[in-house]
């Protein structure tokens, strides 16, 4: 069996937890980093592995299988994606939910034009969430899904704290109301609200003579982000907040409580506990990057998301061992 | 689009089952019942619902999409399975985990022949389970997977019992060990053996005069049934043994845990809760059987596992519904 060539597109946290995943599949090899950065300013994990500027990535097209695509969804993806995959089979993590219609369809004119595949929204939620929803559903269609997420670190709601003047640093925790849990487990089905599913935790870190009544007061108010929420503010120092916030958990649930026959009742559960969210992610992308390049050779083109992936495509295991062995 | 015609095969514990899930399948129809039996013992749950012999099967050929074989591992489906196979596309729940391989080759140089689809082994363990101990395998590399099973009966160990001299009626639970299944989810890895990771629960009731001494005896010395096992034996009366032991409940854990980058613990779990074990592993063989109609309709033929099956053919829901609503 030939190595998968894969390439690395930015090397932030989901790109240097690529390169590390990378370096556990047997079967795959790491090209190089491409960064609009310049390349100097890259600092690749492995000693000997290239930093490429992106703007060069075409003159790599003949050594590159898949291209697995680490920037951000705001900014990075809705450009990156559909422009790099008429040109190569990419795997990427785009995860604004609302967003994800048109981002796919974008990505699929881009890669059915450039003969590709390109997996879209590959991580864990979305991802290998929504996998279990669709599977728990299709196999329970009476019944109800509940997802919780946490505890862990919600990047975008630390952002949003950061953004409060008198605020030098944060970081929230999302976390999972635990009645709430023990209710969705027990399959009474409870009717949730978003205050009831998870509360938030955060750890604040101010400037010199900030108001901390006023940071709370901003914090627990700003629409959206905590409003509909208990809302938990700790003050910290930065010396606490470096040795007890810096890792990056999440993990959470999805639960199915349905219902067969008369009224059986029965119930499915997924869960995640994860150290690190970005390496954990970073994981399901390069399993998928396997799929991605054997769909594309496969004679496949255009989008597809994890709901299109015949599991055996992630594991580097012939069919008949993956029966023999884990069947 | 055209409702997907299905028939059953067998009308023990399971065909019931699958009878009352194709009722939930809104885009399913069920043709018929087949059955070895006479025609007047079988009772469908259903008015209206035919009865046929199955001798009589190939004369409705025209009307069926997909057969689903809801007989045993032993000695049904091995003789039942190729011979179907060939005449039309199945879905089974065959179980016998070491025989797999010599089945799914009988089954699928069968399809082939018969250029139709089998979906073999498909349930929650073989089935959910194994397809969750791939996935974890395949996104962390660098890990182990434990399986737990329980709490519920089996039914190998309760026809195990029910064999001994002296017993008239026996249900035999197994039980996974929490402390066990504690260290498996904190990502301890601990080495566990056969008696650590499960113990066994018997209710019995013994016949008149059978001595209960050398029953118990009889069981917890039984080789690769009980002998590696912690056996707790509980004599009570038919009148317990109707009232608190009738249901056929079950579940398990399938638990990966696993590290990334520099020894990073990540932890996923896939756990069922089952009030009735026939009716779930029907309807996961409903959902099955509506991905084996489409694949045979894509042209697809021979042998397929849950390995081989991408998830959105599960589901009745339209594909770009699926992204907006579960991604």
């Amino acid at each position: 069996m030939s190595e998968i060539r894969a390439a690395i597109v930015g090397h932030g946290n989901l790109g240097r937890g690529v390169e590390q995943a990378l370096a556990q599949a047997l079967d795959m090899h790491l090209v190089g980093i491409f960064s609009r950065r310049p390349a100097e300013d890259i600092q690749p994990l492995t000693a000997g592995v290239p930093v490429y500027a992106l703007s060069d990535i075409d003159s790599h097209q003949d050594t590159i299988d898949v291209l697995i695509l680490c920037g951000g969804s705001r900014s990075d993806l809705p450009e990156q994606g559909p422009a790099l995959a008429g040109r190569f089979t990419t795997v990427d993590s785009f995860d604004t939910h609302a967003r994800i219609p048109d981002y796919y369809a974008a990505m699929d004119e881009a890669a059915r034009q450039g003969h590709n595949v390109s997996l879209v929204s590959i991580g864990w939620d979305p991802g290998l969430f929504s996998l279990n929803r669709l599977l728990a559903e299709a196999v329970l269609p009476q019944g109800t899904t509940h997802t919780f997420w946490g505890k862990g670190v919600s990047q975008g709601h630390s952002d949003a704290i950061r953004r409060i003047p008198g605020v030098r640093a944060a970081v929230q925790y999302t976390v999972p109301v635990p009645t709430a849990l023990a209710q969705v487990r027990n399959g009474e089905n409870p009717a949730l609200s978003t205050r009831q599913k998870h509360t938030r935790e955060c750890y604040v870190v101010l400037e010199e003579g900030a108001n901390p009544q006023t940071v709370r007061e901003a914090i627990v108010s700003m629409p959206y982000y905590f409003d509909e929420y208990d809302t938990q503010v700790n003050f910290i120092s930065e010396a606490q907040l470096q040795a007890d916030h810096k890792g990056m958990p999440h993990g959470g649930f999805v639960i199915r409580s349905g219902s067969t026959g008369a009224g059986t009742a029965q119930t499915c559960e997924f869960s995640l506990q994860l150290q690190s969210n970005p390496e954990f992610t970073a994981s399901v992308m390069v399993a998928y990057a396997r799929a991605a390049q054997r769909m594309k050779a496969q004679g496949l083109t255009g989008a597809y998301s994890v709901f299109d992936v015949a599991p055996a495509l992630l594991s580097p295991r012939p069919a008949a061992e993956l029966r023999q062995m884990l069947l």
